[in-house]
């Protein structure tokens, strides 16, 4: 593999990847209620006007295992204004189609009954996974209506067989093996015990680009709770990770393994820790042969979220009790960070937004203030007045905080 | 108006009329769990095998204003299955598409992202009303993927303006009136206060046929708890009146008016009432010019529902209080029934479904006995082993009980 691709576009695909897009996420909030539905909006668009091929999607497309009536009503709407047309689709799927989409046998776009121009194939995350009665996801919903192309759902969590779906553009040819999201101690079992298995193409497998997407810890939150690089065999090429929030889009190359991996992290934030604060993107995959390449784009309908620390000691507070003294510099650097979201927004050209801003205080040797009572102040500028401080000791520096691990259940 | 139709079928709109499907009900129940799903489908075939050139819905398509995943996907995957294909619409919508469908401001066949064959037109019910945030109704959820065509939704309650959708297929014209369902006392008294407004086309209005639907009480359950047809126009031709449960399809002309109504029924039943053991059906009604003409078609998936009286006082029980000879005279009829039954769907050609029983015991006089009880001998062999005995005293026979006002909060 290489992160290099050449020119004919009749060969390459061309791929929006994007994940974790929670739709629906705090709807109900009066400030946040939009936030995820227009920056899936954004998602869509981008895919237009860039002329994807199709766009893959890593889990976690809902937030709600059972997504509110205006959640999916918004979710659809905007798939039918973006992704339906009389545009062309340049791929073949070529695999059986019958194993690969169980619920109406066939890719949504060849159903001669609909119209679609970009094709959306997605797994289902923790949030968006079958429950109830039969056992259907929320994405089951947007498949009966030939809106996407659930894959990745498998019968079985001890013993999984992988059917890739198997695509061709021009001369280039892409096995793409998705696995939905499988509480991460089992899938780990079952990756030790070499019960998940990747099938091949029969002819020719060595032409194929290999790439999976899951929906798993990426991180070890605990020894067997996670998914390791490992567990991957060495003729993938390319992994779409969904699950982990953190933007890591940026392909990096796995530490014991040819094969690449893109982390392109949640489109809203879901938490207010470090790792959602990089800035949020989807990317642009495209695949030639063996090469690719992949550009990220960022987007520019997320709020912005500033994350920052304050060590009272180092602070002038003349009385380390005096509430008024701690809020006054609490004070005065919140509206630091709010000028400095605003000016970026601003060099940016991006919409002026109430950012979600969050100050961690170590206020060690100090009082602490009420967190609700300071947000009052910066009602009607920020995003998120009732939780802006988040007070805490001095940590012990050796061990530190690992980024990313605040709050895993959150993804 | 005439009951009868002429014979060009390309100047004769050929409908569908169905009505409280409630789809989903009683999904859990092992025995009756597929029961509404079984009737939807036979509802499409029908219109398919018929050729019809719409399918008109009354409202409460949906039981739960929440449909279950399940239920929500398998009313999609029938309606994909019959509704779909490239067999050509021939009427023509008229009016201003956009007043008739807000969603999306197109007649769902005309979208051109859509082979749609057959349309669906349905209001809502009081069972699938719009609530909650945005005021979605689950028939929202069909609309925005293009499943149907939702009308009727009024903004106001307390002043309506109905802007018909206006149809013509060949020489006939079409004006079709849809009111969701609202709560009767305000409907009510919003039409005693002449502030529902239906608005007639501007050219030529005499040449068009004037058709109603709504979905509300027809039968007075108290006062001002019902729609009245002396509130309706005189311009009107027919109403097709969706809610109340037994089902009364053939033509009724109004006492007061020179309209018909039409009262398709449930398709499937959801109480053990007196009225919903008519046997069900589907109407197909076609109109040319002014004349129409309306043939019932019974629907053969509907489980066999036969409800009967008995009155101990008159079989032969020598003692009162004895449980046994009760059970055993109740036992003997029940047995009766389902044998009745059974012959019943073999004469008919029907399915050999477990039926639903209902005897209602007039026990003046004597003891009762646990109904439950009573029911597990018939496990496996009734639908409703539970509740097949419904106690009473004598009844006051000359006030007597009107048929269809038992159960009126379950239509
Ligand atoms: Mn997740
Ligand atoms: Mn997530
Ligand atoms: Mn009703
Ligand atoms: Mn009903």
């Amino acid at each position: 593999s290489s992160t290099q691709s050449a020119g004919n576009p009749a060969d390459t695909f061309k791929i929006l990847i994007v994940t974790d897009t929670h739709i629906g996420y705090q709807e109900r909030d009066p400030i946040r209620g939009d936030d995820s539905f227009s920056t899936w909006e954004e998602v869509l668009h981008i895919a237009k006007s860039q002329q994807v091929d199709f766009i893959l999607h890593g889990g976690d497309l809902f937030h709600d295992n059972k997504p509110s009536r205006r959640t999916l009503y918004r979710t659809m709407e905007a798939i039918r204004k973006y992704c339906f047309g009389d545009q062309q689709v340049a791929i073949q799927v070529v695999s059986d189609q019958a194993q690969n989409f169980p619920n109406f046998k066939t890719v949504n776009y060849q159903d001669p009954n609909f119209n679609i121009s970009i094709p959306i194939f997605v797994i289902h995350g923790n949030h968006d996974d079958p429950s109830g009665d039969g056992q259907y996801s929320a994405l089951d919903l947007l498949s009966v209506c030939n809106f996407v192309n659930y894959f990745g759902k498998s019968s079985s969590i001890d013993d999984i067989t992988v059917y890739p779906i198997l695509m061709t553009k021009g001369m280039s040819k892409l096995a793409l093996y998705g696995i939905g999201n499988i509480r991460d101690e089992r899938l780990f079992r079952t990756f030790q015990q070499k019960k998940v298995k990747l099938k091949r193409p029969v002819e020719n497998r060595e032409e194929w680009f290999s790439m999976m997407v899951l929906h798993q810890n990426r991180v070890a939150h605990s020894p067997k709770n996670y998914i390791h690089e490992a567990f991957f065999e060495s003729f993938l090429n390319f992994i779409l990770w969904g699950h982990e929030h953190e933007c890591n889009i940026q392909p990096q190359m796995a530490s014991q393994a040819n094969f690449y991996i893109s982390q392109p992290g949640s489109t809203v934030a879901t938490s207010l820790s470090e790792f959602e604060s990089k800035p949020k993107h989807v990317g642009i995959l495209e695949i030639q042969a063996e090469k690719f390449r992949l550009t990220p784009i960022p987007l520019n309908t997320v709020r912005p979220y500033l994350i920052e620390d304050i060590v009272l000691a180092s602070v002038q507070i003349s009385n380390p009790t005096d509430n008024e003294e701690i809020t006054q510099a609490l004070t005065e650097k919140v509206e630091e960070m709010i000028e400095k979201a605003r000016i970026q927004q601003k060099e940016l050209g991006r919409p002026d937004l109430k950012p979600l801003i969050r100050l961690k205080v170590d206020y060690t040797g100090y009082s602490t203030i009420s967190v609700p009572r300071f947000g009052q102040q910066f009602v009607g500028k920020v995003a998120n007045p009732k939780d802006i401080l988040l007070f805490h000791r001095r940590k012990n520096t050796k061990s530190g905080v690992r980024p990313g691990v605040e709050n895993p259940e959150a993804e």
